[in-house]
């Protein structure tokens, strides 16, 4: 690699840290950063700086936010005795999109992976029991990623909440709609089995 | 979108614009960069403004380079009597790779393409006519990609130099037709040296 400029070289490297970059993508990307006119490169690198100077955690859900509370902790309308756990502020995202839910939420930043070393100690469960004894929380509902960490996180804060006089849920599991029971797996199966609910039928 | 923290959007918007970067992964790239330690975060930054300082082209051949002359172009082993043609530095480098090359080279910078503007004025056609004037250039080897813009590139060059005294050679074999050099394993491109042939002008 001697015929690299040096902070050619050094800009691949570092770009080839990040996830998902393999080492031809982050030539390409040094390439194209090489090349972008002068204010467009420098709104790139303000705007990840930006980003860094800006956003930090919701001091209540740990949701990403520029100011002490989120957008969500803000709006008085949500529902304040309903908590839905996520593993990351994206998959908050992707449950506020469907607006099938207006309660509030706690952002656990991780989830459980003793293999790891990532016990309940790195993942915000502490700051959520605190929570507990200071709102008028009724549900929690456990949205977690149906994967195993997943699974075994929201099984280990159930323990560790059942004391509170709180009703605890989980997600459903079962078949994404649209898709075939053929190319399901069978746990997927096993799930939506397990799960099944009365068909309301229109009188 | 409006749960999202503003400056972590633009973030995310400003990743998006990179090629091949799609929506997910410009967000899981936004994550990544808010979560790395502040001096991680701050050596990425150093990398893309530093090269963004440093790296500029080289004199001669238009190779990146820190320096006013090109690695390639200031060691005085390389035999003077060969220039190479070539797209993009990133080809020079995929050549360098194999070693089998020891003459100059020449950049264009990018490749002819008519139909968005991209004509002989736009890449460095001009500088090479001018180094054939200035050097004592035997041989042009044209490596431009085997693809439709490559061959109308070598094709138009060959033309405009039909007049120098100097052979004009393609690399040829080994090469499938519709493939980039940059992706080319090291045995093809130095079998595609080795049976590099005259290019043949019409009458």
């Amino acid at each position: 690699m001697q015929y690299y400029a040096p902070s050619f070289l050094r800009a691949i490297e570092e770009l080839h840290k990040l996830p998902g970059i393999g080492p031809k993508s982050a030539e390409k990307l040094s390439s194209y950063l090489l090349k972008m006119d002068f204010d467009s490169f420098q709104q790139f690198i303000d705007a990840l700086e930006q980003m860094r100077q800006r956003v930090r955690r919701c001091k209540r859900c740990y949701n990403l936010s520029e100011e002490e509370y989120c957008p969500v902790c803000q709006d008085p309308t949500r529902n304040q005795h309903q908590i839905c756990i996520v593993e990351e502020s994206r998959d908050l995202i992707s449950i506020e999109k469907t607006g099938v839910y207006r309660g509030l939420y706690h952002v656990l930043q991780g989830v459980l992976r003793p293999v790891e070393g990532i016990n309940a100690d790195k993942i915000r469960i502490r700051e959520l029991l605190h929570r507990l004894k200071q709102e008028p929380v009724e549900e929690i509902i456990m949205a977690t990623n149906l994967t195993y960490d997943g699974e075994l996180t929201a099984l280990y804060i159930a323990r560790e909440i059942k004391a509170f006089p709180i009703k605890i849920t989980r997600i459903a599991s079962g078949l994404p709609m649209g898709s075939d029971l053929e190319f399901a797996d069978q746990l997927t199966i096993k799930s939506a089995f397990k799960g099944r609910e009365s068909m309301e039928l229109e009188e």
